[in-house]
């Protein structure tokens, strides 16, 4: 089996994601935003790319959320910090979300087999449903405007080292997945710490979201693994 | 001081290069190779982007060296094994370089205030010539056809580490810097073992060149730093 990790959605061939599962990965914050709503009794998360697809996607009952430039969209129920999704009163409901790279980055590998949402969250589990697929895995960063984020790196390196674990054959993987490999194996018991210290992290703390960026730092708090089903993110 | 590190020369937008001094890293093997022939006398190294261009830089008494697929091209007087380039035969001659990635790299990042070759085999003289021209620094790992090769992040990970430990002030690192530094201080006690295992290091044993991997895996064994001077490696 072979597990590539991409540094950004542009990294990756778009003939190579066609028959592979496609783990796509936005730490700080929309993978982990999606995998806490889920996990919270939130329906089903659509993914969007601009804040107008976000309005003509939202059917009724459906609730808006995303962030431009961290923040919160005006006119939105929420914005894109995992702690607001906690809310029972999200219970069965849709959200429409769009986010600066995360939700593109889900978008632009729709064509793959499978599309799965990874964040540290549920590392463990999205491993899992990714090797049930039995075929090639692609692991693809979602970064920052097509620029590698090192909370997606990390991340993707304990998801190649899950999936190692896991499989019963040897995983052949890219150079960047042996880095980011390697990276994670140095930065696991000092992850909150290292992520506060990169580019995302340090700005969400100034903005103020110093709390999701701890809360987002947890490995396998979470047992889901969300995945795009009619281009919506649903509970696998 | 900013130090940030690219994946490859196609990532680091020109006009970012221009007031810096740039490090151009490919382990396996171009710039392992420059730094091995100045420190056995060869005079000048120059490199060259294409066969063609090769044979016309070439003046008399200039040796040609250089690979495709890895192998010796035909007709040239050596190959890009650093262990050939330890002849005494070499004393005082200018060698014409063309290699699929390094010298192209090199090429084409002579818009730079300043170009250097970095290793393994001479990190620490590398860095401490790139602090004293006192601006920020780029270190570009030359991949393998554009894409990201191991040993050359290796490489970048320890001379942002050996940058930051020489530089009196604080140096800040871009997010793929940053997964450098890591993924350096989990390999740094089996280098060698981590460049046979990655995607160049494995075609290069395969290839009968598995002493090359491991005379590029030695950290510091020289003291010198090439730089580019009028499209020219000499000693800095």
């Amino acid at each position: 089996m072979q597990v590539d990790v991409y540094a950004s959605v542009n990294d990756a061939r778009p003939d190579g994601l066609l028959e592979r599962t496609v783990i796509v990965i936005d730490v700080l914050r929309a993978t982990s935003t999606i995998v806490t709503a889920l996990a919270h009794g939130c329906r089903a998360i659509v993914p969007a790319e601009t804040v107008r697809q976000a309005m003509r996607l939202q059917e009724p009952g459906d609730w808006l959320g995303g962030e431009r430039f961290c923040q919160k969209i005006s006119g939105f129920h929420l914005g894109n910090s995992p702690l607001e999704y906690r809310t029972p009163e999200l219970a069965g409901k849709r959200v429409v979300l769009t986010t600066t790279n995360g939700t593109r980055a889900i978008r632009k590998a729709q064509t793959a087999y499978r599309v799965l949402a990874g964040s540290l969250l549920n590392a463990s589990a999205c491993a899992e449903s990714a090797l049930s697929a039995g075929r090639d895995i692609a692991i693809v960063c979602a970064g920052t405007h097509d620029v590698f984020s090192l909370e997606d790196g990390l991340c993707a390196g304990l998801l190649v080292r899950c999936l190692e674990r896991l499989s019963g054959e040897p995983v052949g993987t890219n150079d960047f997945g042996r880095a980011m490999k390697l990276a994670f194996e140095s930065a696991e018991h000092r992850l909150a710490e290292t992520m506060l210290g990169c580019a995302n992290g340090a700005r969400l703390a100034k903005l103020g979201f110093r709390e999701d960026v701890l809360f987002c730092a947890q490995t396998d708090r979470y047992g889901l693994v969300p995945a795009l089903v009619d281009r919506t993110m649903v509970k696998f």
